[in-house]
């Protein structure tokens, strides 16, 4: 097999001038009271504040501004029960264009109701990797729809890097920059972003406990995909690409690991003295400062936060007083 | 009785500056979504992004900024459950004062968890304003503290209004600006910042409709308190003071109401939308948007979102997926 084709920080830079019309270039927050409970600077990248509520909407506006109006014509197709399915129907939508998204029957309301309000068309299966591939095949082949990965793809992972590009822009002066990890594409665009432009600068992985394929591959130099994830983190449960385990391979300085209680507890403390909205997956990457203090002590860290799209009803959420 | 002195323009913008290193600028959100459930353009000015998750760090840290040496040195003393007891001991803390406050002793844990994490010195009473009020006036005997009240004060209402100054500074094109009103201290302050700048923008005060004392009060021309307020807006239960009461009556466009259905729902939309957290009393605003929307259509609209602290247990939050 040849080897796959790693994006650098030119291919980020031009992801970034062609997306910059169809984003939100977020705020990074700070709290002074989050520095004291964690004794470091901590720069909160707030993805959350994206379109879509999610880093998502970088990749895929990036891949479907790539496609050619011959290809775009015939619509784009992904399966996704998550994030990136809500950002391929928005960026789809930016050009007209239909997106046709394969969601598991069990995938939550709350999920299916964001893909339908960006006018994504949602075709059912049943939840195996199998019957999502078959599905998704079934529609290229039917509608000549161009299939766009969630991360095993370069134009995604280059859009996602737009991220971390902002974040060291306006704020040259980090040391470390961390970033969750689930299939890869976030991380993976982020080290190639922060590395190109100050390799002095430390990019670490989270993840959770349960789901660590990432932190077994990266550790074992083996890709080892991982086939019973189990974390509240929704969004950090598919496994990694060979592209992405390969970027991450060679540039990522670390995978740190969390526990659940952790990510819970990091979660109700952004949410409590931040103010803001973060979803389990982007908690993320605060828990592994908290479970690596020594890592961190007195340094100025980028925290990437991924997304704010939460399941409030699964946290017992009543909306009555 | 003589009349009481009204704060101006000028007022305010010595506040802003007297105040600048002790508070955030707050960001000024905008959501495609919103504009279109709402059929407007808002602009939300972030002020549960603000220093103790209140606008009333604003306000608490102008009063005790104009206090002398002196005056500082034997602390400060205010009765309140809510925003301004925190904030006051946050501003207090800058002189390295103390600040004596009275809750009532059936208030949430989580309020006497921030008020005690800022230093403040927690005196219980029973839950009168009776016993609040005796509290309050044996520890001005007692410690010679000066008394800040967190709504009919000068000082404190010049101090509320830098939020609209600088929101009415940032977006000068906007056509009217709506602000929750309890007490008063707010919708005061932002009035007179809004006219002061540009008196063609429309200011409108929003009410639960459980909590009508200004709307009673603004449409009789007599100053009516309410005994038995009911809402979910816990900061908005208070009653004008007759120094906010003139303010309002004098300068203020109109006073709009809200079922309690609608803050709810208007939270929940901002929360799932704009994933941020709110406070029940800064959905008020946004509820009177939604229920009046002749008034609003096409419209550029600031709204002051006043804060973000929210009992989130109230709401059945189990913090366990």
């Amino acid at each position: 097999m040849s080897e796959l084709i790693h994006p650098e920080l030119s291919d980020i830079i031009s992801a970034h001038e062609r997306i910059k019309p169809y984003i939100h270039h977020t705020p990074v927050l700070t709290s002074g009271q989050m520095n004291s409970i964690f004794n470091a600077d901590l720069y909160f990248k707030c993805e959350n504040l994206q379109k879509v509520g999610a880093f998502k909407a970088r990749g895929a506006s990036n891949a479907i501004s790539l496609l050619s109006e011959d290809e775009i014509r015939k619509g784009v197709v992904t399966h996704s029960s998550g994030n990136h399915a809500a950002a391929l129907a928005y960026a789809a939508g930016l050009r007209g264009a239909r997106a046709y998204i394969v969601m598991p029957e069990n995938s939550p309301k709350v999920k299916q109701r964001a893909v339908a309000s960006y006018g994504g068309e949602i075709s059912f299966c049943t939840p195996t990797l199998q019957a999502r591939e078959e599905t998704a095949t079934k529609i290229i082949e039917d509608k000549g729809a161009i299939f766009i990965h969630s991360y095993g793809n370069f134009n995604v992972i280059c859009g996602q890097g737009t991220s971390a590009l902002e974040l060291i822009t306006d704020h040259p002066d980090l040391d470390i920059v961390v970033s969750p990890v689930g299939g890869g594409g976030l991380l993976s665009g982020t080290v190639t972003a922060i590395k190109g432009i100050k390799p002095s600068v430390q990019v670490f992985g989270a993840e959770p406990a349960g789901a660590d394929d990432t932190y077994r591959s990266f550790n074992s130099g083996e890709y080892i995909p991982y086939h019973k994830p189990d974390s509240i983190a929704d969004g950090l449960l598919t496994t990694l690409s060979r592209l992405t385990f390969g970027i991450i391979r060679k540039q990522v300085d670390n995978i740190l690991l969390t526990s659940e209680a952790s990510i819970i507890e990091c979660m109700r403390l952004v949410w409590e003295r931040m103010k803001i909205i973060i979803e389990p997956s982007s908690a993320v990457a605060l828990a592994v400062i908290k479970e690596n203090p020594e890592a961190f002590r007195g340094r100025k860290v980028g925290v990437i936060v991924s997304g704010g799209n939460v399941d409030f009803e699964k946290f017992g959420f009543s909306w009555q007083p």
